[in-house]
């Protein structure tokens, strides 16, 4: 039933029944996080073959490498068989692939400094030189992307995300309007966190955009591209194909790793861009460095021994995941639905549910859960600023607790959600 | 005999052999690569124990870590056993380490850039908000510092390299007149290329500077920190101990890597400074990463177990190395001594040697190596914006070729060397 709908005598009942199994939570001394969107163990176990995998001297001179040696210095961007393997992650040609570390984050960090420093091409002007600029932030959204920004001074603008994407009107009219508006972050399969795949439509409105900025990039992070949860596959309509069909081969940088396929903090990640794109890129990345861990490209490459390997990799890890969304997902079915208190995403892949209570609500609803000791990411932290207009947005990451640890979160959460919904509705009357 | 004392008869007639003899060499068909500071295979082979000594899942939850998973995201600035690893290499301790990613230029690179956008503190202005900014740049040096500079926009001014460091009376007066003067790069173990080690009295006047700039920093690139070539050791004296006595804890960051220990580009490195300076760096790094490679830091803290094993380790690399610098002085000694053609270093360590001949003949000499199939560092490189003001010096990189090519290579220098000086010396007569 509604909350709502409910009388004041019922819904100041319900309030007291909430407490009372709050009360319960509290004595349990829980100390659960949910905070961060990490593998469990048995999602690392996966990989383990990652650490004997490339173990002689004779395999760091693969012949496919003409015999160079992959233990000494060398190679700029990335060894050619680690280009392929995740070029067919991102179904790019592997000529528009750059292999970088361990770290998609690094990749896109950098990224954005060299636009600061040195523009977005040799013809435009460093960003930093341009005044005030801006990025377009769809929201919910990634708060690593949003503290990129903030650091560096640029501007953060909200975009509202819909079931397929972002707001495409509002995103085609910023950026058509204003000069100032240099970028715009998307994850555009299973979005960190609503768990949106971007329809067809909206990844050719991408596409087709005609900035005013003539040095606008988007900035693509397919960090899930292959971390569906079910049999069927989401396809994702390619980017770098469809911006090269608009005319507009140069407006995408595409980011990917495998923090979330093999071992986090010990992948590898890369950027896939127009070969102009990627040109402008390795002639500032040789001041920068040498070359990345090259041995660590060949492990992925040795592990996974072609893009089948991968495939079957990340239905290993689905099979773990799956079950841990949809523990949160029944007790959500089970007990919020038709009360109106939340409504959450039902991702069909990548790390994340999305859920949206009554404005007002979040903050009060992280910290009833911080006191029971579950852990959840900063109420707020899915906003730039981590400051959340309507504070109604959290982020729930199920991937690292057990199932069992799940259910009692879930439970935690949605006792949680409804003693804020039943204070709202009741007002003064809630402390009566 | 000097050249320069040659009668004219002699000189060409001394010039006709060495020609003769560089046709001989042409018709070898050489094709020698001593461009670069890359370690053998020999030298690679010492670290191939690096392939298996992490192989088990067990080994990536160590204790001495709580148990933590390094396979798992998390740890921004290293794990702690990584830290006290490469504290020992620097002689500072672990709390002053942070460790990074597989490359001491990526970290230096960076954090160039971090003081471009942000300044060197808190307390004060981006670099790149402060007009034109300068660095000393110790001449002959590192080509890769240079390039830093140059991308950035910062200019350079050389400062000649004595026998024991920097001309200290130089750089203590520019450093006091100039506030724009923003930082100086130095390799003070085993310079690149003259392989000078700073005097005490030199690194404590570097300790004791007083910039007008108070956000001024010494880039103290200790690349060679434990890459003697012989058993006595050379002490460099601790930079990071001497500006805190001296009352200027926070102006020098210093900078290492485990690049020329195991595996070049699958290595570890660090930057190590004042906990003010870490703590600062730590709160703009955590924006650009979620940690390194923990893997990696935890093959080399176990294919070490403990300062010992770097030692032991060295002393393997300087058995490689020692007879293929000895190669090339033995020849220079043998066939330049007194002809006053060039003057040469005889380091005791580090990677490279330096090759000063008369002013005008480094260009000359290298495009006569390089027709004959010898490949040396471009002339002019090892000065900033690649200009040797003198044309005089090319650095020799004696570690990778086999001892057999490197006498090859040294007849081949020294031959062309001579060809030039007396080509200088008789002037239009060498053609007559």
């Amino acid at each position: 039933m509604l909350y709502t709908a409910l009388s004041k005598s019922e819904a100041l009942k319900e309030l007291a029944l909430q407490r009372e199994k709050y009360g319960e939570y509290r004595k349990m001394g829980l100390s659960l996080d949910m905070s961060r969107g990490k593998p469990d163990r048995e999602q690392l176990e996966l990989s383990d073959g990652m650490l004997t995998v490339l173990s002689t001297p004779d395999q760091c001179r693969p012949e496919t490498l003409g015999g160079q040696d992959m233990r000494n210095y060398g190679v700029l961007d990335g060894i050619p068989a680690a280009k392929e393997l995740l070029a067919d992650i991102l179904e790019v040609p592997p000529v528009n692939v750059i292999v970088c570390g361990n770290s998609s984050l690094n990749i896109m960090y950098d990224t954005v400094v060299r636009c600061m420093l040195f523009g977005s091409s040799p013809e435009t002007e460093p960003w930093i030189k341009q005044g005030k600029i801006k990025f377009l932030c769809p929201v919910p959204g990634y708060d690593r992307h949003f503290m990129i920004c903030q650091s560096l001074g640029i501007e953060m603008i909200n975009i509202p995300m819909n079931d397929d994407g972002p707001d495409m009107d509002m995103v085609e009219e910023y950026v058509a309007a204003d000069p100032q508006i240099k970028g715009i972050w998307c994850v555009p399969k299973y979005s960190n966190p609503g768990g949106v795949v971007y329809s067809d439509e909206v990844v050719r409105r991408f596409a087709r955009l005609r900035p005013a900025a003539n040095d606008f990039r988007i900035f693509w992070d397919n960090a899930y591209a292959v971390h569906g949860l079910y049999d069927t596959e989401d396809k994702l309509l390619n980017i770098v194909d469809e911006v090269e069909k608009a005319g507009n081969p140069h407006m995408v940088y595409e980011f990917a790793s495998t923090s979330k396929i093999t071992f986090p903090g010990s992948g590898i990640g890369c950027i896939a861009a127009s070969t102009v794109n990627l040109n402008y890129i390795r002639s500032l990345m040789t001041v920068q460095t040498i070359g990345h861990d090259k041995l660590n490209m060949l492990r992925h490459v040795l592990f996974f021994n072609g893009p089948e390997g991968v495939r079957d990799h990340m239905k290993k890890h689905a099979a773990i995941l799956r079950p841990k969304f949809e523990a949160f997902e029944e007790a959500f079915d089970g007990e919020l639905s038709g009360t109106g208190v939340a409504k959450w995403s039902k991702p069909r892949g990548g790390y994340f549910i999305s859920f949206d209570m009554q404005i007002g609500s979040a903050k009060r609803v992280w910290n009833l859960m911080n006191d029971c000791g579950v852990r959840m990411t900063n109420a707020g932290a899915t906003y730039p600023y981590g400051i959340d207009p309507n504070d109604s947005n959290l982020r729930i990451a199920p991937s690292y607790p057990p199932v069992s640890e799940i259910k009692i979160a879930a439970g935690v959460l949605i006792c949680c959600a409804k003693i804020a919904a039943l204070e709202e509705i009741l007002g003064a009357d809630a402390d009566a």
